[in-house]
């Protein structure tokens, strides 16, 4: 391929959703990625003065996905999208996403990975088929003292991990808004569109893959109890789980969104035998690390030698200087997009540009629901295996 | 009685264990009481020399508690003790708080108020036979901010209660040093001497206690996890469960002593269905309140006219001067003494005076510690009704 | 002007300055700008070297700036570049901002505007003559809780103002770091290239600007005091000055670059007689407010519906997802390329748009550099005129 | 002496103030002390009601200091009073002190020490001749932290020290509230009886101390800038000062009471060439140090093995356990106490109980007040030598 940048397309994104700004401001941080065309809304008028806003050419603008994969393949290699990013409700990621691999486009989706487990599963069997690379937007993986964290801890520095904590409060849900209009409860909390599960779905399974993540260690059995709240929602608005996970480390993992007055706290602590972190998104340039016999320690993100190379490596400026949310997202797409250059340039991906939230982490978060769903509203039962 | 300081003895608080010395700081903070004698030790010769560090005259300073209890009565009222404060290991709550109560004394305990909750009915039935005092020692909520907390969801600031999270984490249990002997975790980890749980009675009492003072509702069933994590030891060191209030709150507790990095950080965390509270021991002066619509509010402990009377009552110094752990302990002995000098002058005894934790609070923690452990290790059912 | 993007030239800002990668991901994060052409360093090999990497094609890759600009006037209307960044030190701020002018191209500079006062100056009345448009990255001022702040005192909230601390510690040049080379200390320390002060210039000009942009009062006096702390460094690494402003209100700046451990640490207190506000940059997306009758306020960023319109506009993310610095020079570049568009359209420019430094400020930090190393070495007159 | 408590006489103190009834909780709290005289306020009434509320009996309570000293002088040496406590307003300082030391009795007295340099002078004079102690409440050295982090620099852990920034932010006197009377700002806002300075004597002295007692290290020179910005009131409410210290180190010091919506805000940051320290007396318990390369770290008061024993001597505590602005003014009564008690049995005291603020420390401090006012108005000279 030609020196250029990668050619995204989207499907979602348009005006009426912050997200797909969020998307697009990240996407282009780096300078490896730019917006070449896209189907931003189910509503064609929208799509259309959505890409007019974004100054794409009005060929490059689709009334439907289906239109857009058809007429991009028939574009020259060379002006054709490399990838599609998809912003849509779940109820809407597996088809274009499936469309997309057929035709050998690559794909990034945003979390939950899909619907339901089998479309996940038909995801992960055609991303082995084909070879193709899918990023799935786990965005809180991509901050640099998250990626510091799992550094120390594979390392060792923790010792044997016993315990952790994982919670993640919301509280926009605390009233029933969804019955408003105009925002992003509407489909969130409608199980036509998000699926068996509301919030474990929408923000439980960030907490679950963060923890996955940071220690390496899968969820094994499942203690879960689930709640709506707020009347007349059909699906849960809050939920708590106890996890059993390989090598005997215990979680608990909570995640709310009728926490009133709680904006998007996602934190995490692990402690191991010979040490602890702790880690909280809405100061996400701080990682703390506490000892039995010596001074917590404050890691403060940016370039100090004292970082992994893996923090490093997703790190734009120097210490003192925060990042935050969308250069979390950028770090998504900016290794994303070099482990597909180096793929096309018949390279090995470097390591640290292979860290980032792929289609088996799509799966497991599906998994992740689907045990939570099950084991939450049963009384009866105390521990369920994980459901593969 | 003449007009004269409450006269105080001590059970335990020798030298050789630093409660003791916080306990009689707190005590006579207030000039509302004094040292007079005690048993300090099962050791006579620790008892001896621990008392005549104290200033106390030798014939005031005894070998044992029944020495003690006899030699006092046979003083004139004037020169009497007029209660005792028991500071053993849990195996020894019982029985001198018991022969305190047959002779007339009032009592101050420390928590978790028996060794059995046999033993603490029978202390309850002694209380409501002699009319007398008992203070159990659950310091935490002696703080201003927690009255404070208190007052404001007693008022319905909050709204509908719908989750709580309360936590105690500490880290010292991470190693097995109660081998190493000299320190205060021979006893907290040998059954024979502090009762059927070790981490859950310890500090999760204090959690347990912490939600049930501040939100006012009474947990009714209980799903728990508890663990052994340190090899050998032969009771919990880390519990954590979810928790069926009444009026329909939910809760996730969690407490361990193997948190490496961790001090004493006990905090909870309330929502209701207007807004939402959250206070931490180790910042103790600071009370946080979150609102869906406006900013959250940090209300700082001291004399600020903004602050409910309950909070001011137990508050010694203007705002900005930082009260702590002797403070919230001296809270606790200031009103069991103020309620004690009411009555002797045959007053009611204010309500912001009776605010400390009695005798159905000790009941009720040992049903706390009974429940948890039966629920805690059985992995066949899920939801474990609070046993009475 | 056809629908298109803004094209940005850059000079400066190659693979050798980390600040280059902040401004073009600043620039191009809200897909209003594009990196069209550049002359990213005075070494021709690195400027080739760059602009590839950006995916320049080569004929807009230039060696020379006074090339770019003589090239790019070439171009048809449409095809060339609208503004151009420059990321130079300073001694190399006048000339290609001139010669910009000069050929009607706007400008974005870095701070402090120039090497010199006078050259200010000429600035200054170049955009007046050309009413063209410069857009200075006092980046701080980019934050929406900077913005917020500025609206609250603006709508009299804190009354009338009486107090203001404002400091910005570092450490990074806490030792002669600048002799070992291959790091931005070099020309930073270097009085040929940086100008007259080297500490005060810096990031003193960033404290002060913060003051006068939150408060809307200008400095009238200064009484300063300037180190140079480390041996042999023949600029100033460390400052402190007290400020009278305008309306009575009292200042005190610290700016020092030698606070070992300190990373890039800029905070800004201001009180009036009403109520107080606290702003920190490593924590930029949480404003402080207080007052005197009531508790402190926490006002976090986001979509919050009790933010002023102002913060609003500068923000992209819902509440609790952090935004940072980069974000903060996006909102510069944003609202300097929507004036522009604005003016071409013919379209008075929304007073929220113009919210961002110029050429004005650019003149206003000159005076401050010039006032304070006059007033700072000066050990006989306290107070010291602003030189205008 | 025979093995007893010490006794305290009180000057001032009563039911109408607050600051008496800290002094005698934390003189007490170590067990060291007891209350067994006092003349409580210049009002006879008072005085008498608030000794009798203390349990004094009738013949130890006096109507004048005077009356005090005569009568407990007459009395035999073991039931005579040991020492007294001063805590009136700073004109009433000195006379009662002088008469103590003149009868031979210890003094504690709060700062500043007298109404004028030349009055602390003579008391320092009378303290050489006499032997006698005589402790000054500066209570912010009294923290175990303060201890840890002078006990840090003099270990040189921090290198040389270049930099230091002292603080101390109070909004109380925001509004002119002394003209409501009923308060602790009468006095302190009234020449009179408060002497010279306003707040610059009643909290700048506090930040100055803390300075120089943390860092070892001596002003040498001021530039000072006094304001009292609430109109009418005849003494200072806010000033800021430049600091030379010996050996180079530089300072800013800023006091204010006019920081709306401030509480008690003291705070220190100390920076050496190898490391930086910070201090604020609302968290009290906690220590951040700072590095150049590596992370900072939070040491947390308690019972840490990793703290300076000089902390450890003057901690009640287990880590995590806060202690607070009490317990700081328990270490300064208590050092006092064993200090006086080991120079009675004829022993040499320990250094660590030697370390509390004494007369030396208050005749500096009274030079501070000359210097500070004579700087902070006079508009003409930049540098003011220290008024010896």
């Amino acid at each position: 391929m030609k020196h250029r940048k990668l050619k995204m397309g989207m499907v979602g994104g348009g005006n009426d959703a912050f997200i797909g700004a969020i998307h697009r401001g990240a996407a282009v941080m780096d300078n490896l990625i730019e917006l070449t065309c896209g189907c931003f809304s189910v509503d064609p008028e929208i799509s259309r003065s959505s890409g007019q806003s974004y100054f794409l050419p009005d060929d490059r603008i689709y009334d439907t996905y289906q239109q857009m994969f058809e007429h991009e393949m028939s574009l020259p290699e060379e002006e054709r999208m490399d990838f599609v990013t998809i912003v849509t409700p779940n109820k809407w990621h597996f088809e274009p996403a499936m469309m997309a691999l057929e035709r050998g486009f690559h794909v990034v989706l945003d979390k939950p990975m899909t619907f339901s487990l089998d479309e996940a599963k038909l995801l992960k069997n055609k991303i082995e088929e084909t070879g193709l690379i899918l990023a799935l937007t786990h965005v809180y993986s991509g901050y640099p003292a998250v990626k510091e964290a799992k550094a120390r801890i594979a390392k060792g520095e923790l010792g044997k991990l016993r315990r952790v904590y994982v919670e993640y409060t919301q509280g926009w849900l605390s009233d029933r808004i969804e019955l408003q209009g105009g925002n992003n409860a509407g489909w969130r909390t409608d199980p036509k569109r998000t699926g068996k599960a509301g919030c474990i779905g929408d923000i439980g399974t960030h907490a679950w893959h963060l923890v996955e993540y940071i220690t390496g260690l899968r969820v094994q059995q499942v203690c879960a109890d689930l709640h709506t709240f707020v009347d007349g929602r059909p699906v849960d608005d809050d939920g708590a789980a106890f996890l059993r996970f390989e090598n005997n480390m215990s979680g608990v993992l909570m995640a709310t969104q009728i926490a009133t007055g709680e904006a998007n706290n996602i934190r995490i602590r692990v402690y191991g035998d010979k040490g602890g972190l702790e880690w909280r998104q809405m100061e996400p340039n701080r990682l703390i690390l506490r000892w039995g016999n010596k001074p917590s320690e404050e890691l403060y993100m940016g370039n100090n030698e004292y970082l992994h190379p893996l923090a490093l490596w997703n790190t734009r400026t120097p210490s003192g200087h925060p990042e935050g949310f969308i250069e979390a997202f950028a770090n998504i797409y900016r290794n994303f997009a070099l482990t597909i250059t180096a793929k096309r340039k018949g390279e090995i991906p470097d390591e640290r540009m292979l860290d980032f939230p792929a289609v088996e982490d799509g799966v497991r978060g599906m998994q992740f629901i689907e045990t939570m769903v099950k084991a939450g509203f049963d009384n009866d039962h105390k521990w369920h295996n994980w459901l593969d």
